[in-house]
């Protein structure tokens, strides 16, 4: 399958490229309004929504202004934790300890889109990171819900647009987590070939623009999705110009674009401003004009991943079917985790927060540098990798064999070593792959000494004994012949 | 509809009860084998699953017995949170302080299940309550998972087990939120009238044996959604007798059975045993023998419902594919969360859990007393309601009137007092309820005082009109025809 799409795209190159395809061409693109109609994107789940009308939604508010006895709440005479204090030690201890209405207010059931002062910190975060307007700013409206992790957010996003065997462009290489929200409901995946700055432009409209060509009798994509900074696997970053030539294509075919963003935070190479504080590149939210983009955000990958906590940022219009999801799958976050989020955030203010921010950028680089010594000192020769500069990982190329998988599962991890598979983030699972991912964040350098020794090991054994099998084979077909 | 349904089903009464379902018959019924293979259940999403395997699944594990670089988790270093401390004020103050490697393990990606400790807390619970068997018990397996919240395990149940037009059986009245998750895929809902015990036997094995003539074209259900006690809303208890008949119905007709059972701890009205403790009733879990039943338990009504925590009980081999869609959509519950009820519930141990149970009991009793005192003062002749001995609810009728949601719609919510209403409880939404449901959990008696004279007041008002409009009319036709 795979080889037939890059052969006929191979043919299709010459003959549309020059036409279709030129950088004028692109930049010819003139932006339309924002859309306004979500409609035609929308899942049949979504069109087929819970029938709860204003009133009875009216009749579970919990609030000081009214007598509510429609909620199914417990009594706050129930509630066990009746003290509760942090201590953030980063330059300098900060002990925290919640008032008693805060108390209060995280053991009662609360908003589905999260805490008040977490959500707004989150949105002026947007606003200082992403250039985003004010929030209720006219016509430009957007918003902010707080996900029990952005793993959710594409669970709630999935049930908001796909049916079955609706199509998403995606990378060559993605997310493995992604497909355990897709694959399941029989999503037609279209993977876009990259180069050293993500997905290629010409490749993204050659699909499009043939499309019944390359998937006959597929649904047409209604949605792109990408990882911008950092991608996961391939580490490759979108520079500002791949980034609009991409967005560009999606206005010109309509598609809307989940930007998962997991390592916004996490770009290791770009120059710093006067201040030394690392520019970070623009991401798709903020060049969005079309209301196109759903924005992903987590603190998973430089805070702390096991707390569950993520946000989706999104144009107003696609609020309320957003937040109808995340309320009828877990109401809200834990009030517990948000309000742990929100004194943190809040206690540190935005200084120390980018400060954080560059020491995790500090920190990977130092790791970052270790495992490039660890290649060069035991896998010379027998790896090919580009150095990320924005992630947590390095895509490798295993020299020598035509499936990592194989390998991995005959040989590698019976030997205590695990690499991330180059199948586990394909799309399409027919492909042999000689690709791993090595997770840097996570790695002492004494341990990958050991595994990086014993993965060199492996791989000249595995080859030496693929090479002899073969021999073997040639030999005893020879032998067979006579 | 409902009425032509209520119709046929008259009918058929006469013709079926004596024949079919006299008790004889029903405790005729011989059990079955153990369920061994769910997949007719199934739901396709189920069977279209991530195809990520073994090997895969094992290059994502982060331990110390072997070198892990597959799995993309940040690095310790980047853990905000250096100190947490509880305290429990509860039969005296318990400080709880974390150590470091609990701070590090809730601050880092941890297992789908949940964490170790709390789960064997749940366990054991589930063993004491509902008289389980160890997990390990050769031949009867079951596990149990940590979900954020009940509604969330209701959520991955349904991404389990339904398609869009499988029909699920379910009470005349039933949990609200349940069809939050439920509609918008498009289950087909087979509403059972209930009695003082909850569903009546008679009409479940009517519904069932005549299902072609009662739901011509729709699917045979395969799944029953039961709320056994304190029943949301109507609050009624199913007795063990009720229980064992529904029980046997649902094996007669190979039905799987949810048992959401929130207020499980909220039965008000049993006997004490010699130790001054409540005796509980027997879930439907105690008593399944064929594997057919997933209890969903929470700590939403009787302890704390903002943090977001239940877990679900189940036979060992429907766990993976449960596991599945809460990782898929999650991961795991926030650790934070996790921990905070780990080290709650061991260190008060059974004997002041229990305790607190007993307090929660004594609370609701009070509140229920006070609730009933104000129907008396300010309702007498305007309602009708049975004395719930379980749950949060008094499930009221409203006497003189045909639809409550017209009544609160135009009147009643613009005197800022707010009742559940019935019709949000109703799986057929074309019927017209003179029902509320009231929370006397949450009531405080001083605001129940100005809330029921407002709805007293409301309702003279409400009937006066309306008779009053009906006679204008009178007049108006009279007028006309003169």
């Amino acid at each position: 399958m795979a080889d037939k799409i890059s052969q006929i795209s191979q043919e299709l190159k010459n003959t549309y490229i020059s036409e279709d395809m030129n950088e004028k061409s692109l930049y010819d693109y003139k932006y339309k309004e924002p859309i306004k109609d979500y409609s035609k994107y929308f899942s049949l789940r979504n069109s087929t929504p819970c029938q709860l009308t204003e009133v009875e939604i009216s009749t579970f508010l919990v609030s000081n202004e009214i007598y509510s006895f429609g909620a199914g709440v417990p009594s706050k005479l129930f509630f066990p934790f009746k003290e509760l204090e942090f201590n953030f030690n980063f330059m300098g201890s900060e002990k925290v300890k919640l008032s008693n209405e805060e108390l209060e207010l995280i053991q009662q059931y609360s908003d589905s889109p999260g805490l008040p002062k977490l959500r707004n910190w989150c949105k002026s975060l947007q606003m200082r990171y992403h250039g985003l307007c004010d929030p209720k700013t006219p016509g430009k409206e957007w918003d902010l819900l707080m996900t029990p992790g952005s793993q959710h957010a594409l669970d709630s996003l999935v049930k908001v647009f796909f049916n079955r065997g609706d199509s998403m462009i995606v990378e060559r290489y993605t997310y493995g987590g992604m497909f355990a929200v897709t694959q399941p409901v029989g999503i037609n995946f279209a993977p876009i070939e990259m180069d050293e700055k993500g997905m290629i432009p010409w490749e993204l409209n050659n699909v499009l623009s043939n499309w019944e060509k390359l998937y006959p009798n597929k649904q047409f994509p209604k949605l792109l999705y990408i990882i911008p900074h950092g991608q996961n696997p391939t580490g490759v970053m979108y520079d500002v110009k791949r980034k609009e030539e991409i967005y560009r294509i999606a206005c010109k075919y309509d598609l809307l674009i989940i930007e998962d963003d997991p390592h916004f935070f996490l770009q290791l190479d770009n120059p710093k401003d006067s201040n030394g504080k690392r520019i970070l590149h623009k991401s798709f939210l903020s060049i969005d004009r079309e209301d196109r983009v759903i924005r992903l955000d987590t603190f998973s990958k430089f805070l702390t991943s096991g707390v569950r906590m993520g946000f989706i940022t999104t144009n107003s219009k696609l609020f309320g079917s957003i937040a109808f999801e995340l309320n009828a799958s877990v109401f809200h976050a834990s009030g517990l985790t948000q309000i742990a989020l929100e004194k943190l955030l809040l206690s540190w203010g935005d200084e120390k927060f980018d400060k954080h921010v560059e020491n995790v950028q500090e920190v990977l680089i130092r790791k970052r540098s270790e495992t490039i010594e660890l290649f060069e000192k035991h896998l010379k020769g027998q790896v090919e990798y580009k150095v990320p500069n924005a992630g947590l990982y390095f895509w490798v190329k295993l020299l020598g064999i035509d499936c990592s998988y194989e390998f991995v599962r005959d040989v590698l991890r019976h030997h205590k070593v695990i690499f991330g598979l180059g199948i586990s983030s394909s799309p399409d699972r027919s492909i042999k792959t000689p690709y791993i991912r090595v997770t840097f964040s996570y790695l002492e350098k004494e341990d990958g000494e050991i595994a990086f020794k014993i993965l060199s090991d492996c791989l000249k054994d595995y080859i030496k004994n693929k090479k002899k099998i073969e021999h073997d084979e040639d030999v005893t077909f020879y032998n067979g012949v006579e």
